[in-house]
Formats: structure tokens, sequence, C-alpha cells
């Protein structure tokens, strides 16, 4: 069966999370539903980025298996016709043909992570639901100097769900940037893989060193606790996106 | 009475418009009854910008006369989260004491629009109501080249409302700009002041040059007929967001 690569955009906010759930509406049932009115078929689809109830993406990637040979456009199109039939706000960017060996979960070999506080006294009016509001002063330099001591490999229990189903608390952080532009504060994160949790509990102790009330030194002890309990706060998931997926060159030439 | 200047973000997707409507929620009898609220006092907003049904505005400016001196944060702080209370997406980024003879609607000098086109294939699944979503490619270039000709002091009969009330259809654009970056379309506009939906009707205009439609010369033509029924189009009020207000320097150092 053909097998094509789906790039997604949605708007978490009207979502229980990417995954099947009992009773609440998911990104990924309601794109296999879209896709079922499309071409009749019930398929599964399988995503890079298990995203939580409320978290975003603006370049999540999906692969599903349908009986024909669609043109890849053609899939795009006729989706997102359903989607919007729907009142889904959920975007196929991209339908493409890939070789059968491409997995969107198992082949991706990086996911990065944007999340964004709204760092101003007034709270947002055009952005509800897609920031983070913090109205006290956060120092982002400080933010930032302080979460290169999260970069590389380590055991990151403390910024991991209670239920995260990983095997191994550890994992590498390849980048970590907090950047401020205006009153908006962008925290940049890319591994191959993260925790359940991961990303949001790290800023939620980055806004800590942020508003003075933890030093740098507090997160690194948090860090090397190995304790959930030493996680300063979970960030909520409004401020949360997913951003963007890295597959081998190979998959890559082959779209 | 001590008059303050408010600047005010807001989504205009859930109001019928800047201002006051028998029965239909307007941004201005919201800020209007925040107020009440907080100080109890029925007052009357007086805007730069009367933005209609479903435009948003980033930095519109309103005044106000309040009968204490009351600090310009604490006005800010309290009116937002009143707004916050009523579930309105509207903000205050300022409230701060003003001379009296600040007007903010006639003292204004100036006034800048944004117009965002979302020019892809797939519509918007983050920013639904906030672009207006354009799938048919269209060629920016030509749109900006195009956009020149309406620069400079005209009769924009073409470009405006039936139902605009202004005495006159003579206006001065200032600055008009068309600019892509990846998928969005942005239009610029400023002007002293605007006619009632002329920049809605210029942007719908300019899409038929992007699009092939009209050539430059179609729209010059258009432009000259001095004729409603001339207009191309009105664009959607999703994309338009009143960006920016001048006031005469005396005023900005007032504040």
């Amino acid at each position: 069966m053909p097998r094509f690569r789906l790039d997604i955009e949605y708007d978490g906010s009207q979502f229980a999370g990417w995954q099947h759930q009992a009773d609440q509406p998911s990104v990924q049932q309601a794109i296999e539903q879209a896709i079922e009115r499309f071409c009749g078929e019930e398929v599964r689809l399988r995503a890079a980025g298990r995203t939580d109830a409320g978290v975003h993406a603006t370049a999540q990637v999906a692969h599903v298996d349908l009986a024909k040979a669609w043109p890849g456009d053609k899939v795009r199109d006729a989706v997102n016709a359903h989607l919007q039939m729907a009142g889904a706000r959920i975007a196929l960017l991209k339908a493409a043909a890939v070789p059968d060996g491409f997995d969107a979960r198992f082949s991706a070999t990086g996911r990065h992570y944007l999340y964004r506080i709204l760092n101003r006294r007034a709270p947002s009016a055009l952005e509800k639901g897609k920031v983070w509001w913090v109205p006290k002063r956060l120092d982002a330099a400080a933010m930032h100097e302080a979460a290169k001591l999260l970069l590389g490999r380590h055991d990151f229990t403390t910024f991991r769900s209670t239920q995260c189903q990983a095997d191994s608390p550890v994992r590498t952080l390849d980048r970590i940037d907090v950047s401020r532009e205006g009153d908006l504060i962008e925290v940049r994160a890319s591994a191959r893989s993260f925790l359940h949790n991961q990303v949001r509990s790290m800023v939620g102790s980055l806004k800590r060193v942020g508003d003075g009330s933890w030093r740098a030194a507090d997160l690194k002890a948090a860090l090397d606790a190995h304790d959930r309990a030493a996680c300063g706060q979970v960030a909520p998931p409004d401020g949360l996106f997913l951003i963007g997926v890295d597959y081998p060159q190979t998959f890559a030439e082959a779209r």
C-alpha cells in the first residue's frame, strides 16, 4: 500500500492532544475521519510527536497507508476540505508519497519545539491560548545563560511527567535558547526525542530563573536531583508549538 | 476631569466593530463596561479608528475622561482584570494621563494598517480569522508595483463603502507596500485618515492584480473611474489590523 507523509499544522486548543482519547476530540482522530470521508478507508496515523492537550503544531509529521497511489496534492486538498467542513483547526500543509521504510515516529532524528511567553502587564487579546502570559518581568538573558546547564546528555527525571512511558529518563538536549523580542520571550529546544512534558517542565523552571526566584545553580541542582518534585513548575500547554521534525537525508530525497 | 489615553489591542472576531451597536457586542461598549465596573462611572470613549466587525487592532488609541486622577497603571490593570472576567479579547496595553486638548480621533495625524493574506493551498489552522486565505498563487511584486498608482492625493470613491459618512472622498495615501514572506503577503497602508472600507477595497483590487485577472492599468482605471462599481472586491475583515496611530509631538512629550 502506498505510504504518505503528511505535514500538519494545528491549533491544539480544541483538542485533548494528538493521540486518540476515549470520548474526547483528538487531532489524530479528526484527520483519520477526514481521510475516511475522502477515500472511504479506515486508517491509522502515526505521528512524530504525541503532543498534549492544548499544544500546537506548525510542522507535525505523520504517515498513513492508503490503498491507492493518489497524487499528494489531491490528498492534501481533499482532506483539508473535509477538515474545514468539520470545523477542525487542522490543515495538511503537504501530503507526499514516501518509501515504505519511512515511519514518521521511528525514522525521526530530531524534534524542534518553540515555547512562547508573553511577558508584559497586559494579557494577550490577539494570541489567547497561544502564549503563556507572565505579567512579572523576566530576565531572558539570565534564562538563556541558565538554560545552557541543561544542554547535553542527562537523566531528565526532574523534567519528566510521572506519567511518562519512556523506558529511560536519559535524553540528549541539543539546543535550548532563550531570546526576547519586545514583550515576547521565545524558548527554542531541539533533541532527537523528548520525554513527556519535558519542554514545559524545563520552561517552567527557567521562568523561575527569569523572575529571580531561582538562580542558575538552583536549576542545576534541580536537574541533578533526578527527582520530579524538584521541578519548578510545568508551563501551560498554550505556549508550546512543535515546529519541526528531522528525517535522514535518504527520505528527504525520496520526496 | 483628568483625561486618559488608552492604547488598546483586540481580536475583532467576536465584535460587531469598534463602535456602539444596538444589541450587538462592540469593543467600545466592552471597555466602557469594564471601566464602569472599575470606578463606577458611566463613560464614553472616543477612538482613532472606528474599525469594522471582524477587524483587529494591535494599537488602537482612545481617550476617556475619569473623575479621579488615577495612576495610569492602576487603570490599565483594573480594566484588564474586568475585561478578562467578561471573557473579552481586549487588552489595554497602556493607560496614561494626557492634556485635555488630546483627542484620540481629532488629534491623530496618521493611521497605519496592516492587511495579511495567507497565500498557500492549505487553509490556516493557527490563524483562522486573522488572515485572508487565498489559495491561488499571487504575484506580490506585481501587487506592490501596481499599488504605487494609489499613492498620493486622489478621489477614492471607487475604494469607499457606499455607507461612508465622510464629507469628501479625497484622501492622501502616504504609504502602500506589498511584500511576501513565505506564504504570508503583507500589505501596509498609511494615511492621515482613511475612508470607510478603503483599505479592504484597495486590498481586494490589488488581489486581482496579484492573481493576474487585472493588470496595473486596470487598477489605475478603477481609481480614475471614481465609481464604487469599479472596485474589484472588498477583502474580508479577517486580515485587517490597525497597527498604529500618530499624534503631534506635543502630546507625545506630555506622556
